[in-house]
């Protein structure tokens, strides 16, 4: 552990959503706990004022702070000298833009859970808020934070893998193989096009998958061709999806994802071939990376080994065989933020090494998603972006 | 081991194909003898006369069992009291159907290797051809004869999964990821469309995917979608494929098969997932198979366990922890094969539990192909088999 | 994830040891922030007090809070009205028993780095002086931290496994297969007879390995035969050890721990047959369990499943697939010794299912180390703890 | 594969035990066969007459080559002109030095079953009678026929681990872990001290689990302390035992073999740590050897890649990826034995890279077992073997 916890001074977070109730709220907080860099003063944590209130309460915010709605937090937090510096927003995707946009324009950091918006038009209304705004967006697309998945990207920018011919991801979950129960809000939402969006299963994991294979190979897609089904009956939305995928340069490959693989739990996986060697990561055993050279030996990379490179290294707590996890890897979307965070404050420069997914990375993703449900919907032509 | 090897004499056997450099020709052989079913007695070993001559001795046939052509074997066996009953063919593609049809129609049993031909057209004369002959005629898909397969294949119709829904199949190589050397003779063949036909990756293991996938879980093909690359300049045929399937009844999958996706060696590997339980197998760590029901814990079976079913344990030679491997999962087919031959010696019906791949998987293999080279031709338009 | 984070106000931690150049302080910090129990403070980081008083404002401790001795601090924190009321103790292990005491005899409660002390002179002393004081000690032995180490545990408790026979747990590390540089802080203590104690890798990690069999199996023991190695030129402590165990009852076991087995990193695994089924965890595959019943498949069972436990269960925060590691585990600890600190709050009762390792868990593993010693003293003569 | 089958004409075999109902006599004919260098022509396959009978006429041997007992049998054979030049022991222990003396008196090779004899005074009468005759003595310890045994015995000669600290080898199976029925032939003379000696685990696979270790690292024991159990009720012979060893110059490890361990199925498994690098290597996924230098990655080997030396390639069948097994590897020992005894058909000298274990790791064995018996009774003192 090269770095010392909680430098100099936390930041003063604020959180949109994730009250009583919710998973992923309680995950960002974690995550922004974990190296004590933030400290958490403020919420919007639910919609209904009841549950708001009772979740502030039980996060020991103070009763001024615990607010029932994100505008009204926006207004008074911006004018407080001890008002939050950035927001987590974690509500269902439809409520990102109007959320982010009140603390954008108000110069107040947005750290946004994904995909980023329902729809690309709202993205594109998101990405014109933040550009107007001096204030940063990290979009928590959690598995770039894993050390070995820098790693890996840095190892195929590097050369290692020669020319990269395929990359096939994969991302198989069996959460809704079933209708799931009334009483499952995670569900509900994410099977509903009013808060969801147009896709299912291509928005809630395909664009991980899709930002992973971006970010790890850094390829430039060129088209797509998806094929789509919603097995679960009575469902709205997208539950599987095959797609092939075709790269600027001639590189190919396809992705899947699913929410219907009965026995997977959260089996997000990419292997990428390039003329020289391949590449295996997978979230479920994430402290290695697997490259074997073209009619080579495997080798087994853990992270934390000294051979490792400064992008992998930089991520990492504790020596090799100490595992690290999903927390941690959220963690360090959390930690790097806040190092851009505090360039900020001083006006600083932002590090060349930190990295986080980005608006572009947010409205591409969305873009994926509706490019899914245009091809499929007409039986799998290849369609751009 | 509760059987006895090499029941009531062996069967003589010949061969086409699989003299001195050849591969396959010696494979099949190990699988012949590996459990005392077979005499190799004659052979046509080698197109090339002098080949031929070296390689029949070099075996320890008798000389006037060693033939320069498999039309001429084909023709004196036949007459020969004690001449060969049955014939392995293990030529490049576009022989086996010459060979074959002399063989079958002098009532000489077929064990013939993969994909069985060149062309459709050439599949439809040889099945034509093995019709009309009182002979069997049985296709090395040699991973049919895999226990475990077979395990997964009885649990499936069991109803184990539920009704499925997906079906992942892939079959991942690096051998032919460069250029071959100009003296690699089954590279030369197999990238050869004179030799090998209008597939390349697809013909020579797209069609073990595709069989596997059928196989095992019985599905119906309705449409398939495909997208052919050749990544190695100046190659002929396609060295890697994506494929998008669309079964009856609703299921969906995908098939790759690549020969050129670096640091694979022979990774053919199938998910399949129904609405109750979601399976896994692969060749490569072939004495397991998983099942992981709905939201359960993963059961990993072994080859040799009491529960396994009947149609496992008829094809296991030894206790679990004992790997089995390749030469043996192709011996259970020459052992189906052997079982079925000595049937017919008697006029006895074939007994019900034997399986082995058949004149129509051949046929659906080389449509298989011509699909996906007419899909991917027409930018991945859905195509009939 | 089914609770709240911070529950009804964070308690009040100091630290001894941990400052800058550590790593295990890291750690506990990690654990303690977690979940939002706790808030650091104060602390005497260091013996040296630059290195005290630099460390302290790194961490953002309050200036009247940073302390170059834990006397000093014991004295004035058990006096403030908001002074702490737990303590960290995470400085080599000849320190635990001087700085726990002057927290014990205060009250305040203490949570300390194992192994428990040097001694097992020591260790007595310490447990005397716990025994007079009201304030709660918990030792960490972060893989007890581990969900499906506690399912394992409910599991051979329920007679899953039936009557236990063999007991095979290691500990294999390779960072000390060599000399350590001079500048390897956590290695020189380690390696010190003054600071470490009698033992070398059965202090620093058989302890660990010697809880995890004891914590999990319940088994009681009988006698050890040992067989202790330096394999580094120099080394005055053991870095191998060789350790046969009898247990009440007839249970048998090995146990071997090493800083020398080149190319392992953390791997403590620990395996367990019973008459009807046997068991295996990795540490470093911490979110599965394996259970094998005699004869039968191999049951996978991952951390967050529907059909774990109440013990398991109560650990975990995410769903199976999101990988926690080794700070869940270490924080897990933290957790349980919040809930029983809060409880001591009120006065109420320690909840039934909080379970830390204990004072009593802290005597037994210093004596281990003192009865492999003895008996690799005396060419493995089976000796008693 | 690089070799052609059945080089100048297959060697007449004969077998002395392995009748209907056995195992191993059937896993020895597969590995006869399977690569076409014998012809199985004489057999005295039971010391019960019918069954002997019955047994050889299953296997289609010639009427006047079905003995009823092994020493007629040996008198014929040798003053046939077409007599058996080797025969294959596959009896219980006890028998195999009378059986293998009237054989090796007469010139004809033995291949011999392990462990080689009951006692240790047998192996040396049988040692003596071996070193008599000119005819080739070679001993089926299976696991070192295995290709990347061989690799991992080439590599640690060649230094590449460095000098070897530990050797961590275990055999655990479950078979025994109840009484078992009456009509297991198998198990009951492996319980049964007439027939299998003074070993029980110890005997069947601690004598493979030692002779791996010897084979893989050539140290030379020195001494070991053993603690040997019989944890069934009412069994005379140990089916667990732990074991410490000591080597000449240092090295220490430990071998546990069990016959009790619930769920484990065929496990042996080996790992090797010196001062450079770590070594493991299991049987039950035998193609692959896994190498991790001291502090870092790990490179896992696959048989057949181009890298691997000539010992490992010489054994070796087919490319990477098809899996060889338990079959092959002994093939591999039947295969050096036939190379050796072609040899010696022409007065030649036997090729310098044939390995097969010998009469005098047979006698290392037996004392490997007589010295834990010895050891575990006087309460695990250090013994030499």
């Amino acid at each position: 552990m090269s770095r010392f916890d909680g430098r100099s001074g936390p930041i003063r977070l604020g959180m949109v959503g994730g009250g009583q109730g919710a998973m992923i709220g309680s995950v960002h907080r974690i995550a922004a706990r974990l190296d004590g860099d933030y400290t958490l003063v403020a919420g919007a944590l639910s919609s209904t004022p009841e549950r708001a209130q009772a979740s502030g309460r039980e996060l020991g915010l103070a009763e001024d702070r615990i607010y029932d709605d994100f505008t009204a937090m926006a207004i008074r937090e911006a004018r407080l000298k001890d008002g939050i510096e950035a927001v987590a927003i974690v509500t269902p995707n439809h409520m990102h833009l109007p959320a982010a946009r009140e603390f954008l324009k108000r110069g107040i950091h947005v750290i946004c859970d994904k995909p980023m918006t329902s729809t690309l038009a709202d993205a594109k209304k998101l990405q014109a808020a933040a550009e107007k705004s001096d204030a940063l967006f990290v979009l928590t697309h959690t598995y770039s934070g894993y050390p070995m998945v820098r790693e890996a990207q840095a190892r195929i920018k590097a050369g290692e893998l020669g020319e990269i011919r395929l990359v096939q991801v994969e991302y198989a979950q069996d959460w809704l193989a079933e209708a799931p129960a009334p009483d499952n809000k995670q569900a509900a939402w994410r099977t509903d096009p009013a808060r969801s969006g147009v896709g299912g299963a291509t928005a809630d994991i395909g664009t991980h998958a899709w930002h992973l294979a971006r970010f790890m190979t850094g390829l430039v897609p060129e088209k797509i061709s998806a094929d789509l089904q919603s097995f679960v009956p009575g469902r709205a939305l997208d539950d599987n999806a095959h797609v092939m995928m075709r790269f600027e340069g001639g590189a190919r490959g396809t992705l899947w994802c699913s929410q219907v693989a009965a026995g997977q739990e959260n089996s997000l996986r990419i292997r990428v071939y390039g003329t020289k060697a391949g590449l295996e990561w997978e979230q479920e055993h994430p402290n290695h990376l697997a490259i074997t050279p073209l009619g080579g030996a495997r080798t087994i990379l853990s992270r934390g080994l000294a051979q490792n490179g400064a992008a992998a290294s930089r991520m990492t707590r504790v020596p090799p065989g100490h595992p690290e996890g999903y927390f941690e890897a959220f963690a360090n979307l959390y930690r790097e933020a806040a190092t851009a965070i505090r360039a900020h404050r001083t006006g600083a420069e932002v590090p060349g090494d930190v990295i986080f997914p980005s608006i572009a990375d947010g409205v591409e993703g969305v873009a994926f998603v509706e490019a899914c449900v245009r091809s499929s919907s007409r039986d799998g032509k290849w369609v751009s972006l």
